[in-house]
């Protein structure tokens, strides 16, 4: 892990900073961020292959790269205009990227039809969300546009929202309960919204961040019921759907649900599922690669789509080839085949086993272990005396404990109150997929750190 | 150049496509895109260098890179998260990149100071308009905001203006002296939003798009004071500030000119300036790698602006990775310095002025010759019978022209009316930064197809 510098703080928005006095430990660790790659995870060397090669195309007399990599390169090269990842693509991307995402899908929903013109490539996937929640939100509107969202929550989807000029209506997971998603709570949050705005949107993500949710068909059914009976728009972010590693938990896509559960449903609800090159097992961020696509929308919608999206121009090249690989993996016989098989969902395995047994023992610490994603969300009862100290210094009182940690321990999570929390709750959120060494270190100095703050606040 | 096909002309909203009847001609020409590699430009072969050593680093022991190519890359990757250009980054961009660019605006404005923390990088200069346009527009104001436009100018920029929730006010670039910027205009302009809407900005694209317009710096000085007489805040476009070509010009920054203007412009003029690494010599629109930088914004201001550009995380690293070496480019000695002075400026020469003296002997053609940027807008006198013919089909005339330029000489421009043109005008928007021989065949085709055009319809 790389050492801690200001800036890094900034970006976790934890106002002190390790500078200048002797610290009791070598190196910071970082499980502030959901960042494959900074986490010890190994880009797929394919994916570089392929791409380096579309970068200087002169590597495809290369003996450097395999036979297919430099096919893939080549197969890429001819869908880009003019040959080069240097040429704007078209709106929604390179058309044949687009279509082989769209047969991903398919495979992946179990047959369940994907159309291409429903696809739009972008760079990431919140940035797909901002542009579909534009679409919804009339800024105009009086009452002002709410969209349900989960808390906790991540902070970019509430600023994704209210950037829009639309409220936040936050739902509450069930922590008692594995972070469960309950329908009677999507009822009392749509009831709170009454007289303050008019929810369009429910926004669900699956697996969930920072809770380690996955959702079972039955839940989601109820969500889709829901969302139907009241006319909300169904926002599926589906980004950390490669990350199951829960017992009996598989991952169901909610295009896939809908599409199951018959008409009128299935040619109703109004869906958009959001996918990513910067998760599963590529965990590409850097490339900036995502993808949404749309459900039952209006043919005259989905012009208005195109021009929103058009105002981008189009998703970063690099973003869409990650794309184009992680939808046609290579395959069994290919000569890249072994190489890219990596198994992130081993480490998260690993880690979250651990880190409840660990955690779970500590006095003032308890964690749902999760189901699936990238993230853990343990709650910590923080003693009135640190309560009281934060105060004092103003600040909340969980990224008092954040900052004590990163001071003491030199281990920099990210604070509850950045998620939304029930009232009178804290927690900390903190990245599982860290090399597991990495990860057992975090794990002693946590245990180490939470023993003397109990201590010295009690 | 590639075969047209119908995505193409859904992407310049082109309704008839060219299938099935035999053509006079083999391939379209297509000059409706701002795409430098597409138009025949060559990406530079150290920007690629670079690029594919950074996604696969096993290249840094290749005999195949030049070294000054290896210790970059290796230069970036220290600067990258995990040495991944697959993590994210700072949601300003890589730190040391972002103080390269700053260097490189300080050295371009004769060592007016600009600060790192004034800048962000994004996923192409588009983008960072949008995210400026959303501080700048209360959605919710009533009158609604305003941003005066020129016209004709993209419609993209439209499309941000008016995506954003405000009234686009278009002031009208003087065709007769060379699409000049008028003040007086402005003023017109501004007068004509009463009632309407609340103007908060004024947009100038210089060197312009699609008018080859370079503004002089007493014509700039002008716009300063009255977007300070009238508290506007400064949008100013520059991606296209290395493209100057006419006698007699050259381009200077709008910070460069606000700087010198001295207090109290100085120190009050708000200005967001833009710049991009897809024109330029390198042209690489397919990275999407912009930046904004930003003047006199208040501290609390510059807050929520980090927010809004922090929802899309950060910009593409490929993109952030071109524009560290548009920023600091091989020098006279490295061993890629003589292969990376590309000169896109003679073939701009060559084809403007071949393009003028051709289009303005042509009948019903006339066309400003421009001083900058990559497009010529001639004006087309389209006859009556035409106009007509236009009508009965439901499209507008200069559509209508494309469309039969298209179909009877394969030559493929955008129509006037996609830029917001004075009424009763017509014009066609077309790229001449294409390979000379292309671009005079273009003429040639042009040229028949107007001559018969004119007899056709006179």
């Amino acid at each position: 892990m790389s050492g801690l510098h200001c800036e890094l703080c900034a970006d976790v928005r934890i106002s002190a900073c390790p500078q200048g006095a002797a610290k009791p430990y070598k190196d910071v660790i970082n499980v502030s961020w959901g960042d494959p790659h900074r986490g010890g995870l190994k880009p797929l060397t394919f994916v570089r292959q392929v791409l380096a090669a579309c970068f200087y195309p002169e590597l495809l007399d290369s003996s450097k790269l395999p036979l297919d990599a430099k096919q893939r390169a080549e197969w890429l090269l001819e869908r880009c205009e003019g040959s080069s990842v240097g040429c704007y693509t078209s709106t929604a991307g390179i058309s044949d990227v687009v279509h082989r995402v769209s047969e991903f899908i398919r495979r992946r929903d179990g047959g369940v039809p994907s159309h291409p013109k429903n696809i739009f490539i972008t760079c990431g996937s919140q940035w797909a969300l901002t542009n579909i929640l534009k679409i919804l939100v009339d800024s105009e509107a009086s009452p002002r546009a709410g969209v349900l969202v989960p808390a906790p929550g991540h902070s970019t989807t509430v600023w994704s929202v209210t950037g829009q000029g639309a409220v936040v209506v936050p739902y509450y997971l069930c922590e008692e309960e594995g972070w469960a998603l309950k329908v009677e709570e999507l009822q009392r949050a749509l009831d709170s919204a009454e007289g303050v705005c008019k929810p369009v949107a429910l926004y669900v993500i699956n697996p969930g961040n920072p809770a380690g949710l996955v959702q079972s068909r039955e839940s989601m059914e109820e969500v889709i019921r829901f969302a139907s009976e009241k006319k909300l728009f169904l926002l599926a972010d589906e980004v950390y759907q490669d990350y199951i590693y829960g017992e009996g938990s598989r991952f169901i896509s909610y295009k896939k649900v809908v599409a199951e559960m018959g008409a009128p449903l299935s040619d109703s609800v109004q869906l958009a599922s959001f996918h990513s090159a910067s998760k599963g097992m590529m965990g590409e961020c850097g490339l900036r690669g995502g993808y949404v696509e749309l459900l039952n929308l209006d043919p005259a919608v989905m012009e208005y789509v195109y021009k929103i999206f058009s105002i981008g121009s189009c998703g970063s090249v690099s973003g869409q080839l990650a794309l184009d690989i992680m939808s046609s993996p290579p395959q069994p016989g290919d000569s890249s085949y072994p190489l890219y098989e990596q198994t992130p969902v081993c480490t998260l395995v690993h880690n979250v086993k651990t880190a409840s047994e660990v955690l779970n023992r500590l006095p003032g610490l308890s964690c749902q272990p999760g189901d699936g994603g990238a993230f853990l969300f343990p709650r910590v009862d923080i003693p009135p005396k640190a309560i009281q100290r934060a105060q004092e210094a103003g600040i909340e009182p969980d990224t008092f404990y954040c900052v004590k940690l990163l001071e003491e321990a030199g281990v920099l999570v990210s604070p509850g109150c950045d998620f939304t929390q029930k009232e009178g709750t804290h927690h900390i959120r903190l990245c599982t997929l860290v090399c597991s060494d990495v990860f057992e270190e975090l794990l002693r100095r946590l245990s180490n750190f939470q023993t003397n703050f109990m201590k010295d606040f009690s």
